[in-house]
């Protein structure tokens, strides 16, 4: 079984008209995709923001809940926190996977949008479970990851299919579905789908 | 085939000492709650909270993004925010379902604790698809719904399987998850589950 880590970017990212930008970090986001990685036995999830300013507000976060006062007062904060890595870049969150398990990881993106050769949630569950190589899962934040991002990943999830083509899903929301599908439990086995 | 109502309870709920509370409303839960509901074809989710100050907040949150401006810059959180009701407790919330369907609704709960009889997504699945009975499924903020709400429901949804026995997820996270197990799609067909 391949680890599979979670990357929260926030750059590159699109605006709602479809330009690059660089969206600040919001708080409840790490808390909640923290909680979710310690909950579903992940590895770390990674905080991508090239924005220096960014990088020293949520490592001054992360500190704030792992250590001292803030850890003793709720210590399973904390170890969900301590899942939490920032980078400046998707490549160095890959890197940085690279160096901790010694594989070059899978790639792969999450899009609202629906295209060609969307990869099931079903297939990539047994892609995970069949290979040993690690996958690192991007989530975009803002208006989602940038199209030469999405391009760029060696496979991207089929979105959450919705009712009539609403799929406005926050990005906390959407990265937990997309993790149950891919290593959640139902009734002690494994899902047959 | 039953529909799936929502609520989002602030009291009954207990806060870290097992007291109950009333906890204060988070505007982001009522945001990921209302476009979850969307995407899955909800009809409405419930803001329960008996605090008039409170109630009165989530009106003009409510109103903010549903009508004028509001609904005009962001007309898909409009149409999501459309299905947030707020009343003044589950009993209200049960009424208004029954009203609106004709019949009583079942009134499901989950807890992020395990117990007795808990019931199982899958069979939760099957019992939705099976009956034209509507179902109110509870969600607790704070530390959880109050044990005597819980004890007066119906059936208790199965705790989300964690690992290690981990499992302080969202309740944002948490709804997200409980809602695409019982009624999401992938590979364009029900989940054989």
């Amino acid at each position: 079984m391949g680890a599979l880590y979670l990357a929260l970017v926030h750059h590159p990212v699109v605006n709602r008209r479809g330009e690059i930008v660089a969206s600040a970090v919001t708080n409840l986001d790490l808390h909640d995709l923290a909680r979710m990685a310690r909950t579903y036995g992940l590895p770390a999830c990674f905080v991508v923001t090239p924005l220096e300013d960014q990088r020293a507000l949520v490592g001054e976060l992360i500190r704030h809940w792992t250590e001292g006062v803030g850890r003793e007062l709720h210590p399973d904060r904390a170890e969900a926190l301590d899942l939490l890595r920032v980078e400046s870049s998707v490549e160095d969150a890959t890197r940085a996977v690279e160096i901790e398990t010694g594989r070059m990881p899978r790639l792969w993106a999450t899009s609202a949008r629906h295209g060609t050769n969307r990869l099931s949630c079903r297939r990539a569950r047994a892609r995970l479970t069949r290979s040993q190589r690690p996958v690192l899962l991007l989530f975009g934040t803002a208006w989602g990851l940038a199209p030469d991002l999405v391009r760029s990943a060696e496979a991207v999830l089929e979105p959450i299919e919705g009712k009539a083509g609403y799929n406005h899903l926050s990005v906390r929301c959407a990265a937990a579905i997309f993790v149950d599908r891919l290593l959640g439990r139902t009734d002690g086995k494994h899902r047959n789908r």
